[in-house]
């Protein structure tokens, strides 16, 4: 299954693999059905591309609220395809680029990815990649025009091309025709209270007792936020208690501490 | 009739017309009466082109949903002319260019096209070309004034041009004056439940039982996008059909497959 | 009259006005009293400048829809008067410049005209010199601003100008205050009943019995577009009947066919 | 008394004041009441500047609707005037200009006024110096900076000026503080009923019979469109009357050509 | 107290406060009570700069409309204070340079105040310095943003600036926040009837009798337009009479004339 | 406790921190419990970050009304932090540089950032470094886009990094996505009455019988006006008493006096 299908295939990848392998620093936990069954089905995808002969480029996009695993979901996929070249186009990479550099970077991966029999390509928070603020809007309208051709420019003949993006500004996307650009699209989303629990158990890091009542609070979080609370609430327990110290079971959060934590984080 | 005409000359052509045939990938398959109807008119203004004397430019819109067949149908039309010049201008061999570059590079296509006696010209996705965007609206307002102008501008004495047109924002291209700039104006519509199931006969990839429910489901399903589904659907049928495995009839989708792919395709 | 003046002032040009002829590339037919009171007026006008003392500068505005036969008007004026300098200003030559480039070329001509005794200067679609979309609206303030000073500036001591403008786009020539500008303005009409009926006898392309028929559905019809739907008419009447074999009275146009290609027409 | 001071002192300029001498080529003709108070009051100002201590620096605006005669009143006051440095700014000699360019130029000549011991610098249709277009608005903020800091810096020690503007686009200018920025202002209006008929019988081109009925018709005429009118109705009657004919006398305008030109005229 | 202080201490400079005297052209006159207040905390300010250790920057606005006296009491102040650096930042010095080019200056100016013990920074008319425009607004975000870092930056270790700025525009400097950004603020108010009548009789230029009457009609006026309309009224009384026989009592101001004059002010 | 600390570990800096030091000039004093609750909470974030496995980036906002105190509190965070790289980002440094440079100069920080084991970042003044203004809002896509991925971006392994930020406008901030992008963050609040009574007491600047009258005046006020109003306050009583009398107790603040200044203090 899913989570297996990761664990096995990862010590499989060596060092080329390193920018997808950050994209998951916190490893990837049984978040629940729906991120289980967008996996399969962007790895059906994968299948598609490698064997269709009508559709050489299927384009995915994946989009929920920050922080519910997106870019760890697609990182994940391009490892776990067995494709030739997998990567990932971010922001990170070009911070105060001019807009038609970054075009032209962006075009150069497509080109790359061309020369391939078969590529996949991240687009890694779209929105960010646009240079888009939600005051005006503003947004880089030049890269937009490049991602909007390049969504639908067949790669030539004989190559396959899977274009995988993230975006927590769907709505936004929409706004300016890029979600119609892709051919099929799935929502991840924050985590429920049962996916909580789920998650926790698997952390570990909650006396038994406490693991429900901290679920409960955790109800609509991101996985991504989740991670960095735990980390906080792990503080101030008795002093310097580490990381290892609680994933190690020696000891628990307590949960009136973890309250308190939960307080301070933006947005809830 | 429009499907024969179509086959029937496809063989004539060499390599030159190989930017043409691509934007017809799938090939042409009966697409229902309106369809029809619209080929043979286009066809009627290649004639009037060819005899007139005082219509020595025509131009001619072809609107309709993304993914309705407009560009595969405009292709068609220059392909079956017998016109020594048919050019199409899309954006996707000039991503990144500046607004002015653009606009050079669309004239010389008309400078070109003004030295053939007879001459056809394509201007695919025309938003594309003008780089539009539906938020702002934001648009070239250089590449807009160079075709109003273009699409009015007479060829020289002894020289005739048609210009066929695309676009699937024919709202935006009328608020900006380009649709009444065109002499004739066409709308390409997506399919009705009965021309789907035309096509789908014609694919044959269905059993013949469920081809009726699938058709239902299909109903307003652009021409485009119902390719797209039907390679999804092939997939995760018992592991690894290929096309060839579905189209060449060995394996049939599986309904109930299909309609979960259905629900993932961006805008169903 | 109107139209015999048009007919015997012609052959009286050489090459010169070639440009001005190939404003009315279908001729010159009676279309009605409206344009033919037009045109009478503006000839008193080139009168006035010729004779006048005290008015140097004469500005006339032609506005009217798209294709009432604006700039085939304003052409006739220039060629029927004997003018030595008649120069049009039109952005078919100037497609793609940038807007300072136009407005030195604008600003050439009336240097130009400076120099002649007696000028007359068409500018010609002047929405379109101005750059000017209706979304925004978009349009060059520099070239704006160069013509409302032109259009008041008077020439040096002894010269005599003439500026007629063209326009499609009364309203919003309006709102920049460019009408002011102008001393005159006459609106150039599409036609009516009547006056399609009066042309289509002069075309002699219908079957008597049908020409009424055919005017009623003509009416309100631009006198450019009916040209272009009299010449896609003509098309597909057993085959490939050419334009001359129409206007010969060889054949004439079957009125259900014609009727067919009114629906194609844009904007109507 | 307004129009004698003109007459007189006019043969006492020279060259140097034909910039001025061409902003009014019909002459002056006694316009009413508030034009003559008007010129008094401006010509009270210029006393002003040249006798106070405690005022180095005067600015009076001209403002009214188009052709109600600004400029001529201005320059009028600029020839009257007896000061060694009178300068007209107009977007005239301007065309096409960088507004830095222009920023300069205008710059460049309060400059040249500073070492003047007296001065007047006629700011003609300020709004089109400062490239003012109803539709945004736009206007170069640049060169309204420039004016706003112009028409508030003192000259320098021992030397006056005295700067006049005119704009037929006062609520614009008010909007942007430019009215605020001039001492005092004064509307220039369009010619009353009464007006009107002491023009017509000044210039003397209608029949006894005529002038009251025209003059009627001249209601809220501006005296620039006066001009114009006349002339347009002098042709056409009888074929070739020049104004020579018509305001010698010879020969009068017919009162029903009259109104026909009355209704081509832009605004009537 | 506040005018005598301003007599005596104006002697004791030299030219290098010629920049700040110009500001006072018209001298110091007592203009009631507000007036001499904001003087005195002004005054207080500069102590407190001088002798605070812990406040070694301070912000001081004064702001009111247009011709209140702000300037002038800037520079009194300026003057007053016996600090080695005294500079006015003015628009006056900057026109038509580039707003990066007005940054270097305004920061060359804190730069140079640094390197004082004790300085004052005049910030002349700021939304002049800003290039504010109502209109939009428009202004200079590159000149805002500096003097918002200006106004808070404090100086080297030891030394002391006391920073001056005015404006006519309270609201618009509020809303970028401008005004936030100074420390204290006063408001600097037009003449009260009480107060103009207090100020004629120091200017002595109307007869006993008119004095009241005057006063009355001149509630509400600013400081700097009743110099201007007094200058204005003692023209036209009898011819040519100068500032000087008018403020030598030689001769005084007609009321009637007076009344006229107050009514070509702009704003009243 | 917190003031304790803060006192303790002030010596042990030597000139590094200067920087940080200046940022508190009115040095530390006690607040009320909200100060001393987010000092404790960020000092926490700092172990979390040098002791936590999962967690290499924490990235903390403290937002609070202009003068709350809250870029004091960041700079004695990065100090009594013991992290080998404290770095302030601020406007202040950047004055006039453009946008890009602006960016580079960020980055920089940040890869400077990257090569210490344990790293402080404070990006003071949040909205200035982005040149925010309320009108419009106007403010650097490019920044804006430059923080959003920095804030986000992880270090390279091994590398631990808090970032603290500060702002007075977080819902700007906040609708820019700019919050968002922060995990925890905290409100810095304006003085209670109680918190500011405490303050004064800790001055000693008012006479016992005063203070309870004086903290009721400055509840909500912020700390940073508290300190320019006390020495406004000491100015004015019986003459040039000096910050170091009134702090020296030799001379207390009269109350009267306190209240006249705190009218002039803006905003209050
Ligand atoms: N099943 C899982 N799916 C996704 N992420 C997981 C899963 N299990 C654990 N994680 C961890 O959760 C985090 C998800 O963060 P990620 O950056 O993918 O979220 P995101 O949606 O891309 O956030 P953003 O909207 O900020 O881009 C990663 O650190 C990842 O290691
Ligand atoms: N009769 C037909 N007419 C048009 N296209 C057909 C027909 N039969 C099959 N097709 C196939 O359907 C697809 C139509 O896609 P096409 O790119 O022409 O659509 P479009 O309307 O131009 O889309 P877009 O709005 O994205 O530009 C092509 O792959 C073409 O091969
Ligand atoms: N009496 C006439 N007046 C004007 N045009 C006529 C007349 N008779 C025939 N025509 C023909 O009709 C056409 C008028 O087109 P024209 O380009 O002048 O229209 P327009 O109003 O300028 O159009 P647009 O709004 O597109 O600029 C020309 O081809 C001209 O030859
Ligand atoms: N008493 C008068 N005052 C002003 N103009 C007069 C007078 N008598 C005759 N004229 C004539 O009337 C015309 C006035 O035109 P002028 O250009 O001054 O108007 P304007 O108000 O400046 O127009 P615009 O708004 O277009 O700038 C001139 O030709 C001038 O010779
Ligand atoms: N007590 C006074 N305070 C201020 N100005 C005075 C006083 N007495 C006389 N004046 C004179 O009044 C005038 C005030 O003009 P000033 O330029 O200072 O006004 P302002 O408010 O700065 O105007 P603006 O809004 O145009 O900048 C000066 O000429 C000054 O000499
Ligand atoms: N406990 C405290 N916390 C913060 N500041 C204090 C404290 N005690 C005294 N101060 C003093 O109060 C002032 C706080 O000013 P600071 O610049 O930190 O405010 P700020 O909120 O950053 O203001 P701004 O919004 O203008 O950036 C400093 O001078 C500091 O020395
Ligand atoms: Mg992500
Ligand atoms: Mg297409
Ligand atoms: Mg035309
Ligand atoms: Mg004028
Ligand atoms: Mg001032
Ligand atoms: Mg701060």
């Amino acid at each position: 299954d899913f989570l297996n299908a990761l664990q096995e295939i990862v010590p499989a990848f060596g060092a080329s693999t390193d920018d997808l392998e950050r994209c998951r620093l916190n490893g990837m936990v049984d978040c629940g059905n729906r991120h289980k069954h967008i996996y399969e089905r962007a790895m059906l995808l994968v299948e598609q591309v490698k064997v269709s002969r009508g559709s050489p480029l299927v384009t995915c996009l994946l989009e929920g609220p920050s922080g519910s695993g997106k870019t760890a979901l697609a990182a994940t996929v391009g490892i776990d395809s067995d494709f030739p070249y997998v990567k990932i186009v971010s922001a990170e990479t070009m911070i105060g680029l001019h807009e038609s550099t970054k075009c032209a970077q962006i075009v150069k991966v497509f080109e790359d990815a061309y020369k391939s029999p078969l590529s996949i390509i991240i687009l890694d928070d779209i929105e960010r990649l646009l240079e888009y603020i939600a005051i005006g809007p503003r947004f880089s309208n030049l890269i937009s025009q490049t991602l909007l051709v390049l969504l639908k420019r067949l790669p030539p003949k004989g190559k396959k091309l899977l274009v995988i993006g993230t975006t927590s500004e769907v709505s936004f996307l929409d706004s300016i025709g890029v979600c119609d650009a892709f051919s099929v699209a799935y929502n991840v989303p924050k985590l429920k209270k049962d996916d909580a629990e789920q998650v926790l158990r698997q952390l570990n890091v909650f006396a038994e007792d406490d693991i429900q009542a901290a679920a409960e609070a955790l109800d609509e979080m991101p996985i991504k936020k989740l991670y960095m609370l735990i980390a906080m609430a792990s503080r101030g327990v008795g002093g310097g208690a580490s990381d290892e110290a609680i994933y190690s079971e020696r000891q628990k959060i307590m949960i009136s501490h973890f309250y308190d934590c939960l307080q301070d984080v933006v947005g809830y």
